[in-house]
């Protein structure tokens, strides 16, 4: 076995989840990521941990649902949706509940796995697990990613180049990026408002503003120790509220097994009220339409990791990326928030992202806090 | 995909575990499963289950103990033997609490997977999982396997064959069985002392007696409907006490990862006061440790299941070939035992098996009812 999956298990286990003797943790596997479980299974035996694994594979998820459209389709439905008639999630609810720690090992076969499974089954679906995900989030969780072929196709890069663009990613000195990110940190908890401005030739100029009073950031160092969740992390995030104004997304992504591109968002009062997307608007429209708080912002994020050096495809490492801010509408982090205040509520959380190494700021009570991708105290800042 | 995957997947969840709206069901998956749990996932699907999917990874297995391994070797041990130091398998107990039916789909792509773990320490990690083992089987659960490449090679079999093999044994007509085995069960029910003889020119002959007097046998037609929880079944079985005598096992088996054959065990006052085995003595006499109870019966079955037409050195099947007898040592079915009575209690639960096809009869309270494979009620009977 490749020596660097027995590292990502250990940065994962030790700097990451800080899993140890005592602890009880679920580990949830995709098709693809067998070689990380053994790694990551190997290492929590050292450190005297339980370990439950979940088989976390889309092609099941897709079978139950698309058994759960044959059975509708076959009882007929005249309110020309389909019923909703999936069970409680009991079990599930009580492994999270019973759980300290919660390791998501992604990495699958085929990225589009679920891509026709009708997406009000899917939604109704995922309105019956709000529980067992905020339960999850009470867990020291975090999520990372095995290598895999299709991960690779996702991204356009042969397999070994891909392997090599992880490690790179997930095999940092993550003490030292934490230092690095303390002072945006500082920025955006001192901070009241931001605001987001890039212009371009060939597309929507984007020009927002958001509230971010009262609500803390959190320095994703990639640990729980730093209520950072994501293996690779880099990226300094808080929950934003009141936004106005209008955002353009320039990298494209795919969410819910759609590829979207290029999509367009105004906002009044804090809500979306006006969308488009050059390709996948009925998946966003679909997203938005889940409840009420998926029309409002969840996360204001910005990326802040060097070491991930170019998009391909997957949030997990195109949010992180120097350069870039990321928007999510829908559920915000509860470690942002004052201790028992709740934000934005929602059963999805979908990050969209723009580039901003050309034409673009971002500032903070109306001081430039990063023009053009050069932060305030990089060389090259040009205020 | 071959379209025996999905009528096995019928016939697990609707005859065997009879899981239907609302019931929360756990599928347990081994590593070459993948295909029958996309089946089993969309037949719950279309019934209105819960399904939650556990990864039964006998390489995540091995790496876990084997990382406890590493630790207490370089903790030291002064006692000549491996610290226990396993957690409470809290999240495990709670999962399966909360379970109603739990199936695990067998099948890996190594039946030799966990070779090289001490045994000692699969012992301590079995003992800290008794509640666990327990708890599920309050569950409606079922056991089956899917045809693996892994699964022909330990049969001997080309893969095709093997398939062809294993759908046979699984697609049958379990009701019209059922009925077959009723009588069997009725001679069982009525007996008080069962006692089995072959004579063999080249081996230990066998004359073993065990009491059955208010025990109750379980018609095992592969359905919790019946007390029977494996997928293939056909079988008669229950739990035998007061064991006297001789048996000499001749049907190899994998054991625990260890190749077991030729053993014979001796009973006086209905524990095992002497073994031997021309294969694998030592994992017999570890087995024979785990407890105190690993040294009594916990079974005798009688095999019924003529569509088994040869052994594949797999438990599931070998057991319920017709012309075969096979007695576990360890725990116990509840399904067997008065109300409120509990039968033999152990860790472990092995079953060996005896040919009876020739030199040999069965006899319950001195009536003989199979001599040389034919039953009492069958064609060719020679009383």
């Amino acid at each position: 076995m490749d020596e660097r999956v027995r590292e990502h298990a250990e940065v994962l286990v030790d700097w990451s989840a800080r899993a140890g003797a005592g602890d009880d943790v679920v580990v949830d596997v995709a098709e693809g990521a067998h070689d990380l479980a053994v790694a990551v299974a190997e290492v929590l035996g050292e450190r005297g941990a339980s370990v439950t694994t979940l088989y976390g594979s889309e092609e099941v998820a897709r079978a139950y649902l698309k058994g759960h459209e044959t059975a509708v389709d076959e009882a007929g439905d005249d309110n020309g949706g389909p019923t909703e008639r999936f069970g409680d999630p009991t079990v599930d609810l009580a492994l999270v509940e019973a759980a300290d720690v919660y390791l998501r090992l992604g990495g699958g076969r085929n990225t589009t796995a679920t891509a026709d499974v009708d997406r009000a089954v899917r939604r109704a679906y995922a309105s019956t697990r709000t529980e067992v995900r905020e339960a999850r989030m009470d867990t020291d969780w975090v999520s990372t990613v095995h290598p895999t072929r299709s991960l690779a196709q996702q991204a356009g890069m042969a397999y070994e180049e891909y392997r090599d663009f992880v490690y790179h990613a997930v095999l940092r000195d993550w003490e030292s990026l934490a230092d690095e990110m303390a002072e945006m940190k500082a920025i955006l908890d001192a901070g009241e408002e931001v605001r987001i401005v890039t212009e371009r030739d060939d597309a929507p100029d984007t020009d927002v503003t958001m509230s971010i009073a009262g609500r803390t950031a959190v320095n994703s160092a990639a640990s729980v120790a730093y209520d950072s969740h994501n293996l690779p992390s880099g990226e300094v995030f808080t929950a934003p509220y009141a936004t106005e104004g209008e955002v353009f997304f320039d990298v494209p992504m795919t969410i819910e097994a759609t590829r979207v591109r290029d999509v367009h968002l105004v906002f009044e009062d804090g809500e979306v009220v006006d969308f488009t997307a050059e390709s996948g608007e009925e998946a966003l429209a679909s997203i938005l339409d889940t409840d009420a708080g998926a029309r409002r912002l969840g996360e204001l994020g910005i990326g802040m990791n060097r070491g991930i050096d170019r998009f391909t495809d997957s949030i997990l490492f195109d949010e992180k990326m120097g350069d870039t801010v990321h928007l999510a509408i829908g559920r915000a982090y509860d470690a942002c928030l004052p201790d028992g205040e709740s934000g934005n509520q929602s059963a999805v959380h979908v990050d969209l992202i723009s580039d901003m190494s050309q034409n673009s700021f971002i500032s903070v009570d109306g001081e430039v806090v990063q023009r053009n991708g050069t932060f305030r105290w990089e060389d090259g800042f040009e205020g």
